[in-house]
């Protein structure tokens, strides 16, 4: 039987190996994922994300076990891109989830990123489609959120979560503005720590600079949940506001407006990987790129002057 | 006179706007620049990088301070991601480098991410030749340093700092293996806290991890200073660290070799910001681009059957 055949007979070895495939950019496999397009489910997407140190593992833990408990098969992508260059992913991640170790309805995966351009979201997102394919639902996303990481998480979920926690540091503060952008729910972790009354007026204060939403689109506005992850405390709070978000979604027909944005994404995503791909090994331009680069490298021509011979070349 | 010409008659003003052109992706100026590539300067290029509360900005300012003691003119470009959908810069960051507002041989500027596909790293890119055009040298990059923006900076500088504090958090220890590998030089800023000691052997145990040189290539045993920005400590040391790597890399004429790659990294960043721009404006290939992209929005065409299409008709 064939690996896809394997992933949606759930066997966990099958989608572990698919996650590695997809992980290492697998040609053969990606095409038969693609071939599977038609089939793939849609499972409810949740994203997590935060600054280093607000405990996300520790709450997507939590929150796998409350969904657990309302018999749900979950998948959960543990995207790390704190080690571009030697490709390893968090153990801590890894560690802090196996309790959820020998259940078969749970699947953890932890994935490093895979370099500029597209790298990371699109092996996340065929992770997603592994997982969706192998009928977990939901499919959890998190990532550790400075940066172009949120605006990755904020493309491959239906409903983002964003994890701050009480603490001195001014940065936290600094960093919220552009994390409140994204955030569909707010939640204060560590919330039994002095400060917590004050990050949430400061939550408060970000979210009204937030930008509206196009004329005629109705306005969400974020709840913030306190939670203590470590403790369960507040998970079914999560829990609620991520279903009031989910309701405000398909209530207002935005779910598939969602969807659209995320393929669009994903295809401006592998077009971009795709066109420097053949650039760079196997397409027609392959030779004059070289060339190209090797003058760029020299320091004889420009990166932007190489780029225009490069599309006049190609009639681009 | 034109712009250029302004800028590098070192005008404010002029250096200013061309800034803001560059921050915006203005065509014209892009172009202008791109024309007086040949006489462009290089001057040394020292990144600064670190998670959110590390004490960059601080750092940065003390070490403009200690430069300028040194008669050097130096620019600044900090790059902010943490605001990747309102193009917002971090008001700190220029706050904080006040103190050097009205000083005509020191010029700061914040830049926000300019969304995925290198933007980030274009803008800065362009940044860097501005401020090499109006004769700073050194310019010096800062980021927050958390997944892509480390990889962008690493390609950026000559010379990589990165920035730590003694805290009790475990995720800036989970960080440190993959900001290990991108570190020339280490800071243990806030060094009078607790746990800098501790720091300091974790850093020590993370280095030994980092990947051998290629064959034959001399291995930079990455130094580690203590410092406290904010009374000036250790920055003295911290110079003469930098020094010693920039010694290491013309020592070695490994200098050259730094600059090849960063322009090659540049070349491949434009050409996919390019080669995407054309389908998506003006390209021939547009209208097909443009058919294919509503296939995938509405579900009946997957993102990769779209790019193989298209690859196969731009015969690519």
């Amino acid at each position: 039987m064939d690996l896809i055949s394997r992933v949606q007979g759930r066997e966990i070895r099958a989608i572990a190996r698919a996650l590695t495939l997809v992980e290492n950019g697998d040609d053969a496999f990606t095409m038969a994922l693609d071939a599977a397009f038609a089939e793939l489910p849609h499972p409810e997407r949740i994203g997590i994300t935060g600054p280093p140190g607000s405990g996300k593992s520790t709450l997507t833990s939590a929150l796998v076990k409350a969904l657990r408990g309302q018999d749900k098969r979950v998948g959960v992508v543990a995207v790390d891109p704190s080690s571009p260059f030697s490709g390893g992913a968090l153990l801590g991640d890894r560690l802090r989830m196996s309790e959820h170790a020998l259940d078969d309805d749970v699947f953890v995966r932890s994935m490093a990123s895979r370099g500029r351009f597209g790298g990371l979201a699109i092996g996340s997102e065929d992770a997603c489609d592994v997982l969706a394919l192998a009928n977990f639902d939901p499919v959890i996303v998190e990532t550790v959120g400075v940066g172009q990481s949120e605006v990755d998480i904020a493309s491959l979920a239906d409903t983002t979560v964003v994890v701050l926690t009480p603490s001195a540091g001014d940065s936290v503060q600094a960093l919220k503005a552009g994390i409140m952008e994204i955030a569909e729910v707010v939640v204060i972790n560590k919330a039994d720590r002095d400060g917590a009354e004050r990050l949430e007026e400061d939550i408060k204060e970000a979210m009204e600079l937030r930008p509206m939403p196009p004329e005629g689109q109705p306005m969400w506005q974020p709840p913030i949940v306190r939670t203590v992850a470590t403790e369960n405390h507040g998970i079914s709070d999560l829990l609620t506001a991520i279903a009031q978000h989910r309701t405000f979604l398909t209530g207002n027909k935005l779910l598939s407006a969602v969807r659209q944005k995320r393929a669009e994404s994903r295809l401006h995503d592998l077009a971009g990987a795709a066109l420097l791909g053949s650039l760079k090994a196997g397409g027609r331009a392959q030779g004059l790129f070289e060339s190209l680069r090797g003058r760029v490298r020299a320091g004889t021509m420009s990166p932007r002057a190489a780029v225009k011979e490069l599309l006049a070349a190609l009639s681009l």
